[in-house]
């Protein structure tokens, strides 16, 4: 067998300590004598002794690092990194109570892994979020990217575990579909074509040479897939990627992002608004918990009432009214003085500023809007008996209005298919949904959190670029 | 606010029961009377007296129902439900632990929630898997594939604590990629062209029309997206889908299927398989943890000695050998009278009969194969000291053979644009991933696991169409 280099995992030997592990069980590393390996973050030279400050990604916090030059035989050379360069570093810890950091390394050997060239584009100056957005291989190594990712990261395992410790099940719903989802949404189509020469028969595409034998494009939403599973598990949820073909360029909107979308028997909206409000608050204690120097960091720099507001969401109700007695606050609002762009109406489809008014100005904290008016909701979701709105309930938070939209679906395979025929939508296609509603058809119910949207909610980060690791939007696949 | 239906979500009310929590907490539902919702299984009718066999999804078993004609006032419309239909029944719980099964739900009322057709396809008899696949909307409701899918969720959250447990962060690579992870697999296009009227100018597709303004397609590999982040976090994962648009029909290929891509920084070749068996011992021990009545049912039904299997591979090393000597071991083999179909010779790519043939016949467990060629390798292994193989190994397992391939990454700017430019690849779309070794390059290394193969490991399933929920093949995008 090939010779290894020394340095490995945790798992192999444990010939390395991860800067976290320090952190974590502090006095266990008194006086003792470890190899750690990192990035620089920082060097000062003092001229017979230096500082190293060393970051390996294993926690938000850096490594102090002293080296003296008596003791250090290649001190010129580990002085003179840059920024940027990976060093191997053994030495011993000695705990600093008093200093402003609680332990420091005091460097044996030092072994240069991998310099920094001088053009590193990373350099400690503070660069603008639109200039780290050409930098995206390398923005991660920010402490304001490391945070975010981080947080994406906990946040993503804290909806794992939320729902697994209540027994649903996670499903992986396809990405590749043939069908239309919500029969709204721009979608991106997918094809093994040659686009130079894109076969046809009698004028149109010949589908039956494509790799599917059909049309094929990119899901918009694995909801409908989804209820196929809730209708044997009861409970279920996937957690994906889902994509829009919209030529939108807000802060809001990517055309690639990650859905979480659970499907629940036997639950009615109440049901579903609990276990969405649930979610939220599990979710938020989890992040506080777990990443608390990144939320200090966002709420000192980023977004300054961001831990007070989220802590005020852990702890309250959330607010629900109905879609009707939220035009009568609107309304209400106008009469006071308030002026909105968007007409405020019964009927109308609630725009960002009248959202972000309930839940901002009215309510102060997030707030269920429910039973809208059919006309403005999608073609699944539950009639009411008014004959006029459906169990549909969308979940607004300060700053980002619409986190959550959800709905009970309508399980009647009656009142389904009439309303695909009143839509004018294709019966053939929604063969298989209906096919739920003819053999043991339940009340259920379900939502769709956008992720992306949940992570800014998180971090007080307020464009979607910033919060996907390489985001796609109009114009936008580098990386 | 318009009035909902009583059942509700255990976090509701605590109005429901899920049948997972009576098995879960037996004697504390001794004589209780509770509410239960699930899907029929069976039906008996004793003339005087009936039987119900009600599953909800919350678990494997079912939940055995009494019913009586003298106090139930609609038994007559129950007894004539059919397989599959909704029931929601209140009754009384009584503790049996003389009979088959430990409790009995002595039903005060029962409601047909939503009845079953009686062409409903999910008959009692045995389906074949054939029939199955073409009923995907509805198969999760046999035994079967309950158990299949409950597993893979199960084994999917495994992955994520296991990664979670030791500080890996989660990153979502993207899956519209412009460009080809490795130079190799065929490519499904992503484009919002009208397939009809594709633009062009000067004789050639004109990108510069399409949504991204490029050429894009769906990822093969999240791998060199990964590596960015491993170079700020030290270690990551991914854990998403991926695609190959190869026109192969066979028990083990998918077009869509889902990869975890783990990247670890300083990290060489022995850390990547310590961390790869730990994994996998991970995941088995917490499945058959998790999920004893499916691992019983696969280990009846399915394949007999998949419990005893599993075992030893959690409990026994995995053996290690150099691709050097696999193929000593190949060609003994040869002289004492085993015959290979495809010739062994250093510097050919072993055969799936091959890879069968060490791990099944020699070494009787998980193996990892050491030190490939650098000829029958991708571009960005990293090249041993002997100039002809590169620190690449795979892992096979008895009955699947490769489940897990990996290698140290090239981390020597030299090496790899060297061996970039004598593939002839394009060196201007590997530049982000060169910028890599020039700022703070390490000693680092991977490894993909195709999460279905692991799952029919798991099960012992052996076509990948039956553990995938809506499975992508040639031909067939449906439902």
């Amino acid at each position: 067998m090939i010779k290894r280099t020394i340095v490995t995992t945790e798992e192999h030997h444990m010939q390395r300590v991860k800067i976290a592990e320090i952190y974590h069980s502090m006095s266990s590393y008194d006086s003792k004598t470890i190899t750690v390996a990192g990035w620089v973050r920082s060097i000062r030279d003092m001229k017979n002794f230096g500082f190293v400050t060393l970051n390996d990604g294993s926690c938000f916090k850096d490594l102090q690092v002293v080296m003296e030059r008596e003791s250090l035989h290649n001190y010129e050379e580990i002085a003179a990194q840059n920024v940027g360069a990976a060093l191997i570093i053994s030495g011993e810890v000695e705990l600093t109570p008093d200093r402003a950091q609680p332990f420091e390394l005091h460097a044996h050997t030092i072994t240069v892994e991998g310099i920094s060239e001088p053009d590193y584009p990373m350099q400690k100056k503070r660069a603008s979020r639109e200039f780290l957005r050409t930098q995206q291989h390398l923005r991660s190594r920010t402490n304001l990217f490391r945070a975010i990712f981080r947080v994406r990261s906990v946040a993503a395992f804290a909806i794992h575990s939320f729902f697994q410790e209540r027994g649903f099940v996670y499903v992986h719903t396809p990405i590749i579909t043939s069908s239309d989802a919500e029969g709204a949404g721009e979608m991106f189509k997918v094809t093994t074509f040659d686009l130079e020469h894109v076969p046809t028969k009698d004028g149109a595409v010949d589908y039956s040479q494509d790799f599917f034998s059909a049309p094929t494009s990119l899901t918009v939403s694995g909801q409908l897939e989804a209820e196929n599973f809730a209708m044997s598990f009861g409970d279920v949820y996937t957690f994906g990627p889902t994509f829009r073909a919209e030529n939108s360029n807000t802060r809001r909107h990517a055309a690639e992002f990650w859905m979480v979308e659970p499907e629940m028997a036997f639950c009615d909206l109440e049901g579903y608004m609990d276990v969405a409000e649930a979610m939220l608050k599990y979710v938020i204690s989890y992040v506080m918990k777990t990443c608390p120097d990144e939320m200090a960091m966002f709420n000192s720099f980023v977004d300054k009432g961001l831990e007070e507001r989220l802590q005020h969401v852990v702890s309250s109700d959330f607010a629900r009214v109905s879609y009707t007695d939220a035009i009568d606050i609107l309304k209400a609002a106008q009469k006071q003085g308030t002026t909105f762009k968007y007409p405020v109406e019964w009927g109308v489809d609630l725009q960002t500023e009248h959202e972000r008014y309930l839940t901002e100005v009215h309510f102060k904290k997030p707030t269920f809007v429910c039973d809208y008016p059919a006309a403005i909701k999608a073609f699944y979701m539950r009639m009411n008996e008014d004959g006029k709105t459906v169990a549909a309930a969308d979940c607004l938070v300060p700053g980002i209005g619409e986190i959550i939209g959800g709905s009970q679906r309508e399980e009647r395979l009656d009142k389904l298919t009439k309303r695909i025929h009143d839509l004018g939508m294709e019966p053939e296609q929604y063969k298989y949904y209906c096919d739920l509603r003819k053999y043991g058809t339940c009340h259920h119910a379900g939502f769709g959190l956008g992720f992306e949207r949940l992570v800014m909610y998180l971090t007080g980060v307020d464009n979607i670029r910033d919060v996907l690791p390489h985001p796609r939007t109009v114009g936008n696949a580098e990386f």
